[in-house]
């Protein structure tokens, strides 16, 4: 039988939200929601059909696991307001250690979910994978129980690996949203629709799921086709954020193209 | 009736593999394949039930269309070398201007499937948009005609429009891809697999299929948090291509960011 029947869900954002969510559908017991403001706890809590509050000293003390999905800033002064002893704890940050637990209870480790989440955007939580950290071997086994219940795809991961899954993560989820971004800007100054970029950009995400993004990647910069690249840097003058970041990644481009050979 | 029926494919390179393939799947007769070297014009020749040539002077006079699918840097020498006058051409560069025909011949235009294409891994054309110019409305009608044999995302547009879409598509592709590359090699530092990374990466190229890209951005740079973004850039210390990238990408969403308030 599993060990994890009973969860308080703290923090009511995008993560927060989704996983809340996808627990409540893998029928896991979701006792409470705590957010700063009782409006965004209710939200949720009226999703997983839970109870809200904003104050944690009204916090159970019987849940199985507390999970705390708070922003990274939020995390250490509810800790400090939390009642003593708590019982089994996790994060769900990709950046902050396992460590931060360590003068607040016996039990704890971590559950991150390596995906985007937006508030109102539903993502099958099945594929996502869930890396599991724990300082307990016994809590490890449940947490690693709890993620099957959601996810096919479960990894054990330290807390060096996950910190290093996260900064990946920023290159390949916000930077990577922000190439589109830009290009939807560059389109709006002609008119032209963003609309034609959005099967490129499925192409490019489908692309990598099968090859090696190394061997993916086509365009001026691989070849180093100065010609181009100085008619795209001089298209941009007027734009001087985006032509640094032109240039800069195509030289980075070249750079592990040649490194490559 | 359809007026192209007959056509010629100048390159064997990755656009013109997949466009050939596609044309001869709609029942298009691609009478002959030129390339540079025998051997590639073979490959693709023999795919598509055609002729291999590798001298310009073996062209057949009667095709309906010569489509240039070389890259930027062979169009001009290729071109010079033609028999002339040559009949109906186009090419499928982003960012060459039509008006490189004006001294060849009189009809010409622009055929700019707006994708990104490898050799081997077949593309579903149905979907991927076709940029139609031409100065010739005839030879317009003709080129919106064969385009919707082979997809249903037809679009009139002029050289400035293509030019501005083809540096979108630097950013939105490349750039993406490159940024996908980063995050495998920084996994690769810590023995994690970049499979780990592919759901993020599909779910977000799916999210700004429907949302905007502006607003569906997360992550430390929106926030400006000083805090992350600054342990992010120290684990980078010694990637100082990658820690450039990081410096400038995160100032750019956050202005941009800021703008949108």
């Amino acid at each position: 039988m599993s060990k994890i029947n009973k969860v308080v869900i703290l923090g009511a954002g995008n993560l927060a939200t989704q996983l809340a969510i996808a627990l409540h559908d893998a029928s896991v017991n979701i006792m409470q929601v705590y957010s700063r403001t009782m409006q965004s706890a209710s939200i949720l809590a009226e999703k997983v059909n839970s109870t809200a509050l904003s104050d944690v000293k009204n916090l159970v003390v019987n849940a199985d696991l507390y999970i705390f999905a708070l922003s990274d800033k939020a995390l250490q002064p509810v800790l400090d307001q939390m009642p003593i002893p708590i019982g089994d704890v996790v994060h769900t940050a990709g950046s902050i250690p396992m460590d931060i637990f360590d003068d607040y209870t016996e039990c704890y480790g971590v559950f991150y979910p390596l995906q985007t989440f937006s508030k109102n955007r539903k993502v099958d939580f099945s594929s996502i994978p869930i890396c599991i950290e724990s300082n307990n071997l016994g809590l490890q086994e449940d947490l690693m129980e709890l993620a099957e219940r959601i996810s096919t795809n479960i990894h054990l991961i330290d807390s060096e690996q996950r910190k290093q899954l996260h900064l990946s993560a920023v290159f390949t989820c916000n930077f990577a949203n922000h190439m589109y971004s830009i290009g939807q800007k560059l389109l709006a100054e002609k008119d032209v629709d963003f609309d034609l970029l959005k099967p490129l950009i499925k192409e490019t995400a489908e692309k990598v799921q099968e090859l090696d993004p190394v061997s993916a990647q086509t365009g001026p910069a691989i070849r180093f086709d100065k010609e181009i690249m100085t008619k795209h840097e001089n298209e941009l003058k007027d734009l001087p954020d985006f032509q640094k970041i032109y240039r800069f990644v195509s030289e980075s481009i070249f750079t592990m193209h040649s490194e490559k050979k």
